[in-house]
C-alpha cells in the first residue's frame, strides 16, 4: 500500500500501522485524538467535524463522538470490530488510489487544517488508566536475574513456568514519553549485610524494557475472561520503561513485593498501535516445559508478537549509545494468557487498564532489557562511547526505547520512541 | 449535641459524625450523594437544589455543584477546610436549637423529600477509586503471621519497623459492603512440598480486617507530601475487608508479592467518615523501637485513631458469631506516615485514591483480624455456635465488620458495617 501523502520508507507510521494517540498543538490546547501517519498526524476531531468519516460505513453518528474525547477510552470501548472498521477506512482515505479523494487527498483546506506535522504536536497520555498491572513474562530476564541472585541452578522460582507471575503497579505515575522524572529518594541499606537503612537518593537506578497492552473492553466482576475470548479485550500496544530503583527494592520488597522501587514513574510511548496492526507479526514465543493448566491453554503456538526492540542511552555528555537489541518474542506468556490468568479469580478489567509484559531480555549482553542484567548487578559497568561507563543510570541520562515490527520498507508497524530523562533528586 | 431528628443513643451516625456516601432509591436511580444521620440519610442533591445550603457561609454556588455528582470525588477535592464548613453547617441544621429551623426542621416538604430512611436506600461505592494501595501497618498481625511461618524469634522481617511496607492493590475490584463475591479459583499446591500446582477453588479463603483511607487532594508528580502536611490530603475513612486466598497466595507470591490472592475483591463500608469527625479519637499507636528516618517523624505520638472494631461470621446455618474484637490502635504507622512514605519517591496521589492500613490484630485469640491467625494457619479451627467450626471460610458464609469510635451515648462516630458473602466458585 502506497499513500498519496509522502511517507518515508523507514517510517514507523506507515499506512500499515495507523496508531492512535492524544495531542495538543499551539492552536488546540485541549487534548484531542490523532492518528500518526508518516511524519504527520491526523487531527480526528477536525477530520470528524468536517465530515471526514462520512464515507465510513458501519459507524454511527453517536460513535463518532468518541473523537471529541480527550482520551482514547471511549474509542477503545467501541470494541475491536469498530477499531477494524475505522483503521481500514483511514487506510482507504490515505492510500494512493483512494476511492474517496474528495474527503482528504484533494481537499486542500481540510488537509491544511487536519494534517499536522508531528514536530508541532505535544503528546499526552493516550488513555485514562484505571489499573496498571505488571507481569514478569520475560523468562530470559527472570532467568538472568535469578542467576545473579541465586545461581544458575535455582534461577527460576518453582512457580515461574506455571503461573504468569505479576504484581499490581501504580497507575497514577504512568507518564508519557518525554516526561522527565526525578531520581527517587528512599530507604536503602548502606552495605548488604546491614540491618539499619539510610535515607538517600537511589544509587541503583535502572530501566526495564517492556511492552504495554491497553484493555479496550472489560469483563464483569466475577466473570473471568477465557483465554480464547481474550483477543477481543485487547485494544493495542505501547512501549514501556518500568523505571526501577534496585537498592530501594532490595530493602523494601520482603514480603509484599516492589512498591516505592517502582512507583516513581513508568514511561510509555504515546501512540497506541492497534492489536490488528500487529496481527501479521505473531509468532511463537519461548517454549514452556511444563503442562499448562487448562485455563492457560490457547491451542496454538503463534501467540507472541515479534517486535524488534532497542534501547539507547544518551549520556549527559550527549553521546548516544545503543545498549540493547532484542525482540518481544522473548516472552513466555501471551497477552491472552495474561488476561486469562489475571481474571481467573473473577477480577474485573476495565477499559483503559494497562498491562505490562515484564522485562524483555535475551541471554547475551547487548540483548538484555535492564542495566542490572547487562552490568551483572553493577559489577561490570557497561562501556560507553568517549570512555564513559555505567553500572546504573546517572543524573541527566536519557533512555530511549524504540520498537518496530516488520521489515518491508514502507510497511513498518512501529511505536516511535519511549524516552525519559533522569533529573537529579528533589 | 442533640438533634430535633430522633437519633438512637447507640447510632453510629450521631450528630457528631455526618458521614458521606452515595445512594440510589426506588425513585432516584442515578447515584447521588447523601449524609447518614441516625436511621435516615439526607439526599444532598435535593437539599442543595431547594436552597438547603443557602445559610452556609463560605460555600460558593460553583462548589455546590459537587452535590450533583455521582461520586464524592468532587466534594473530596474541595479540601478539608470546605469539608469542615459543610459538616459544621449540617450539624447546625440538625441540632435541636438550630439557628435555621426554616431550612429543614420546620420545612415539612423538604424533610419529606430529602430525608430518606436508610432502609430504603441502596449504597454504592462512594468514590471513583484511582489507585488502591494496601499497607502492612498492623504490627501485631505481622508478628502473628511471622511467628506462624518463621517462629517467634524471626517474626518480624528486618525492614518491618523501618519501612511502612505496602503493596499496590487492585482498584477495579473494590466493592461496596453487601456485594457478594465468588470464591476464587486458582493455582495451588496440592501438598506443601509439591512443585506442580493443581487448579481448584481456593480452600483457604480468609478475611483481613482493615481501615481504609480516601485521599481528598493529591500531590504533583515528583513532589512528595511531607508528613507534616499529610493531614490536609486525608478525606476520610471506611472499614475494609481485604479478602485473601491464602493457598493461592502461598504459591504465587514469590518474588513479586500477592496478586490473584487479593484481586478477586476488597469490600469497603459505604459511608466515608470525615477525617475531622475522627480527630477527637486520636491516641498513641504501637511504639516503635527504632529511630525513624526524618521523613517519617511526626513530632507527636497521638497520631493513631482509636476505633473499636469487631468481626462477625454469619454461617450458612444462620448463626452469627462474633469472632474478633480489636482496635485500630494496633497500628504502627499513622496515615500521615503512610502518605509521606508512599510519595517520598515523587509518586503522585490523586483524589479518590484508597489506602488500606493492613490487617489490624491484637496478639490474643479473639482479637485478631484474620482467620489465618485465629486458627493458627488452619490447624485449630475456630469453634462456633451449634457445633460449627471454621479453619477458613465456607461457601455462603457472611463476614460483617463493624467499627465505632467514642463511648458517649448519642455521640458515637461509627461506620455502620462492611459485609460480604462468599458465593460458591464459578
Amino acid at each position: 500500500m502506497k499513500s498519496w501523502l509522502p511517507i518515508a520508507a523507514d517510517s514507523h507510521f506507515s499506512l500499515a500501522n495507523i496508531p492512535f494517540g492524544v495531542v495538543t498543538t499551539a492552536k488546540f490546547q485541549t487534548p484531542r485524538i490523532a492518528v500518526a501517519i508518516g511524519d504527520h498526524c491526523l487531527d480526528t476531531l477536525t477530520f470528524s467535524k468536517q465530515g471526514g468519516f462520512s464515507k465510513c460505513n458501519g459507524l454511527t453518528q453517536q460513535q463518532l463522538s468518541v473523537f471529541s474525547e480527550p482520551t482514547l477510552n471511549a474509542f477503545a470501548a467501541l470494541g475491536r470490530s469498530q477499531h477494524r472498521i475505522i483503521r481500514s477506512y483511514l487506510q482507504e482515505i490515505f492510500k494512493e488510489n483512494t476511492p474517496y479523494p474528495e474527503v482528504l487527498s484533494t481537499n486542500k483546506a481540510l488537509r491544511k487544517e487536519a494534517l499536522i506535522p508531528l514536530c508541532e504536536v505535544k503528546n499526552h497520555l493516550p488513555m485514562a488508566i484505571g489499573d496498571y498491572t505488571d507481569f514478569f513474562a520475560g523468562r530470559n530476564h527472570a532467568h538472568n536475574i535469578g542467576t545473579l541472585f541465586r545461581g544458575p541452578a535455582n534461577a527460576l522460582n518453582p512457580n515461574y513456568n506455571h503461573v504468569p507471575v505479576a504484581y499490581h503497579g501504580r497507575a497514577s505515575s504512568v507518564i508519557v514519553s518525554g516526561t522527565p522524572l526525578h531520581r527517587p529518594n528512599g530507604q536503602v541499606l548502606p552495605v548488604p549485610e546491614a540491618t539499619t537503612p539510610v535515607f538517600k537518593p537511589c544509587a541503583k537506578l535502572d530501566i526495564e524494557l517492556e511492552l504495554g497492552m491497553f484493555v479496550c473492553r472489560g469483563n464483569e466482576f466475577g466473570k473471568p475472561i477465557s483465554v480464547k475470548d481474550a483477543e477481543e479485550h485487547i485494544f493495542g500496544y505501547v512501549l514501556m520503561n518500568d523505571w526501577s530503583a534496585r537498592d530501594i527494592q532490595q530493602w523494601e520488597y520482603v514480603p509484599l513485593g516492589p512498591f516505592n522501587a517502582k512507583n516513581f514513574g513508568t514511561s510509555i510511548s504515546p501512540w497506541v498501535v492497534l492489536a490488528d496492526a500487529l496481527e501479521p507479526f505473531k509468532t511463537s514465543g519461548l517454549p514452556n516445559e511444563v503442562e499448562l493448566q487448562d485455563y492457560l491453554k490457547e491451542g496454538k503456538t503463534d501467540n507472541i508478537i515479534d517486535i524488534r526492540l532497542d534501547i539507547s542511552l544518551k549520556t549527559n555528555q550527549g553521546c548516544i549509545n545503543n545498549i540493547s537489541k532484542t525482540s518481544s518474542k522473548n516472552l513466555l506468556w501471551s497477552w491472552p494468557q495474561m488476561l486469562a490468568h489475571h481474571t481467573i479469580t473473577g477480577c474485573n478489567m476495565r477499559t483503559g487498564d494497562l498491562l505490562g509484559s515484564g522485562t524483555i531480555s535475551g541471554f547475551e549482553p547487548g540483548t538484555q532489557g535492564s542495566i542490572l542484567e547487562q552490568s551483572l548487578g553493577g559489577k561490570t559497568p557497561l562501556q560507553l562511547e568517549r570512555g564513559e561507563a555505567r553500572s546504573f543510570l546517572e543524573d541527566n541520562d536519557t533512555i530511549i526505547i524504540r520498537g518496530c515490527a516488520g521489515t518491508t520498507p514502507g510497511e513498518l508497524v512501529g511505536f516511535g520512541e519511549c524516552s525519559g530523562t533522569i533529573l537529579p533528586p528533589v
